[in-house]
């Protein structure tokens, strides 16, 4: 075959040779000809650089340069792009990604907390270096959800964001609907099956899932999302109970990532909630990820797809490349950093929605009537109340669902109904969300 | 604000103005500022052209140019690239694209039936003139999934794509479902509804679903989809009974499209199938369009959305016209036409999958071994088997689940079985989809 000029191949450099790191050499590897067809362009991987130059990872690295300094591949005279699959939010990660983009060259990252942390400053200092800063697999790896929201969906105007975002916390969430085992239990079984830390604090505690929404509502509301204001809550008060309660009420519990443009301006935010069965989130179930787009004038778009793990998160590695070696320059966060709305979240506090309580109270005359008072009194409506078995003058669980009420307002309710003597643990609450 | 040099703005000519391009009007006007920070540089409407001057379309187009024929709109200098809105797959609306391709414009179309029947021929002029030809709005609207193939997952190899991309037909599947009503009958209240067209064959037919899952075959496996051989049954034949039957057994029956790749080649099909309950496209309800992407190394991804009206579907239009804006260059079918595979279709007898069968017998002695007699001659077993009530020398309804088998086989077996004297109708058959 004759070409006149052969295409220039796109030159990388890859930093992290974990999981995700073996995903993308394999898949660059394994499926070259046809990514070289995609991408108009052969893609070289020319240097790589990890912590163990000797372990072994499953694939034959000794065609590329080793470079010991994973900040050397910035300043490599013969490397078009870095790929940065180190992880973290600061430290070699954050020197390698700025000192590349400084050095006028094109970054892939996978890196959430990076993102979520330093995003916008990166996404100012490549704009003035011509550099591009992709991030796909920063989000839910099995799902293109930042190229949807920033090309595919890019003529809209996103009113809220719901996502499910975390697989470690969902899987156990489903496997504790399925089994009725308390959360301890299972989440012991998911990190024997490897679906969880041996430190779980990043997904369980949901910062996990706040470092991606974050990211996912910088780019839906061309904002810049300070990480401190998310509100963050995870699942570990998630009890068996109230997984069993919601499922006589006909919700589930998940916990949810959300964005959303309210008259205040932004609010984003993490915790558990019940969603409705039988609804696109309300059925994401095991290591899932999904996420729901409402949007003028689309109206509602619905992604599901896995969002870890070795080939979901190199799918979305391999897919900014490929966007790179095809030349697209698009904005960081949709729209240029000039343009990036700033303003302060909207706190927790001002929250307007339903919500799911269990109080643990002796069975005695005057309780209902005490809790119900502080509700009236708050101004604060009940829509349903369900209390199990008789057990005079012992605890029962009772559990209510309330009407629409401002968070603020209801942490005073609890506060108040917490203090009664006949309540005998602190009320647990969980938002209902309609999606 | 000073700035050394505006950018330029996209000038646009636009062609129909029916309910899409009504859309694209309200909604490039309604947020130019926004779209226009996002793509870079203001997008103008310079010309229009429809059918109709006069007619009310509660927009306001005094502002641009009327042309008469919108082949006129392809010569025009001061257009950078045609957005055509007209439809049909030949006419003025292959006129319009071919002849703005050929003067090196770019084109945006939602033309389904254009790009099925002529998209890789317009490709190739595309590539030629070095024009871009987007086609987003073509399937599923309110789903960037043309993108999503195309760049999201431009590092994977899809094996399977599992489309519902009809919303006339879902619809009408989950009201027959919903009321237990037949199929004529709800087809009216469709019409009567505007969910139906009033000649409903190009829907309920499925011929649109077919153009739609030819158009992604040939983006997701970069590849050459002779329309013709596309394998295409509709609704029409789908009876209240069948869809009761398949409640029973834990099934829904949809409209599917289904692009996959066997051992023999390319298999594209639309039919009606039976799909478990309780996955993501066995609970895809009413008017919704869907797809289940399985590919390596992403596993499976799931797009769901509206697929058809004003304002999904000018959602995927205006995202097109922000990618040219931007100055997105990228193949029209994932890779250069040169790439693309050309071989025949699998024919739909080639399929190997599991079946639902409904047979109308008259109950009498030794009618069930005549039929199992034929699928053991057949060398084709059976999973389950239904009768319900007893109606001694009268017709009753039997229901076989088959295990795999050909379908070549399967006819063959049919037609036998609806030789028999007991057997008092043509078989029913409806294919079983594992998704």
């Amino acid at each position: 075959m004759s070409q006149t000029s052969a295409p220039k191949p796109l030159r990388l450099g890859l930093a992290g040779l974990g999981t995700v790191g073996r995903g993308v050499v394999k898949t660059l590897t394994a499926h070259a000809e046809t990514i070289a067809e995609r991408a108009g362009r052969p893609i070289e991987i020319v240097a790589v650089s990890a912590r163990d130059r000797s372990r072994d990872r499953g694939i034959d690295i000794s065609g590329y340069r080793w470079v010991e300094d994973a900040a050397d591949l910035a300043r490599a005279n013969d490397i078009d792009a870095v790929v940065e699959l180190i992880g973290g939010s600061h430290g070699p990660a954050h020197d390698l990604v700025a000192g590349a983009i400084k050095a006028g060259k094109d970054v892939v990252t996978a890196n959430k907390a990076l993102l979520a942390l330093h995003g916008t400053s990166l996404a100012e200092t490549a704009e003035q270096a011509g550099a591009a800063l992709a991030y796909e697999a920063a989000v839910a790896g099995g799902i293109p959800v930042v190229k949807a929201l920033r090309e595919g969906l890019a003529g809209n105007a996103t009113r809220r964001l719901t996502g499910i975002l975390n697989g470690t916390c969902n899987y156990i969430l489903s496997t504790m609907e399925d089994t009725g085992r308390p959360f301890a239990d299972v989440l012991k079984s998911a990190q024997e099956l490897g679906y969880a830390e041996a430190d779980p604090t990043f997904d369980v505690g949901g910062f996990d899932a706040a470092h991606k929404i974050a990211i996912l509502a910088g780019v839906a509301f061309g904002a810049r999302v300070p990480f401190d204001s998310v509100h963050v809550d995870g699942i570990e008060a998630v009890a068996a109970e109230d997984i069993e309660f919601a499922g006589e009420l006909g919700y589930r519990i998940k916990l949810l990532a959300l964005a959303e443009l309210t008259d205040d301006g932004i609010s984003v935010r993490v915790h558990p909630a019940l969603v409705r069965r039988r609804t696109s989130l309300g059925e994401v179930a095991g290591v899932m990820n999904a996420v729901m787009i409402e949007a003028e004038p689309v109206q509602r778009t619905f992604l599901e797809g896995p969002g870890a793990g070795e080939g979901p998160t190199a799918s979305a590695v391999v897919a900014d490349i490929v966007d790179l070696a095809r030349g697209s320059r698009l904005p960081v966060y949709t729209t240029a950093s000039r343009n990036l709305v700033e303003r302060p979240l909207v706190p927790i506090a001002e929250r307007h929605g339903a919500s799911y309580l269990r109080l643990r109270v002796l069975d005695q005359p005057g309780v209902m009537a005490g809790i119900t008072q502080i509700f009236a009194e708050t101004g604060i409506s009940i829509e349903s109340l369900l209390q199990r078995g008789r057990n005079p003058g012992e605890p029962v669980s009772i559990v209510l669902v309330t009407h629409e009420a401002r968070d603020a307002v209801m942490t005073e309710a609890l506060s108040r109904i917490g203090a009664l003597d006949a309540v005998v643990e602190s009320p647990c609450l969980i938002r209902i969300e309609a999606v």
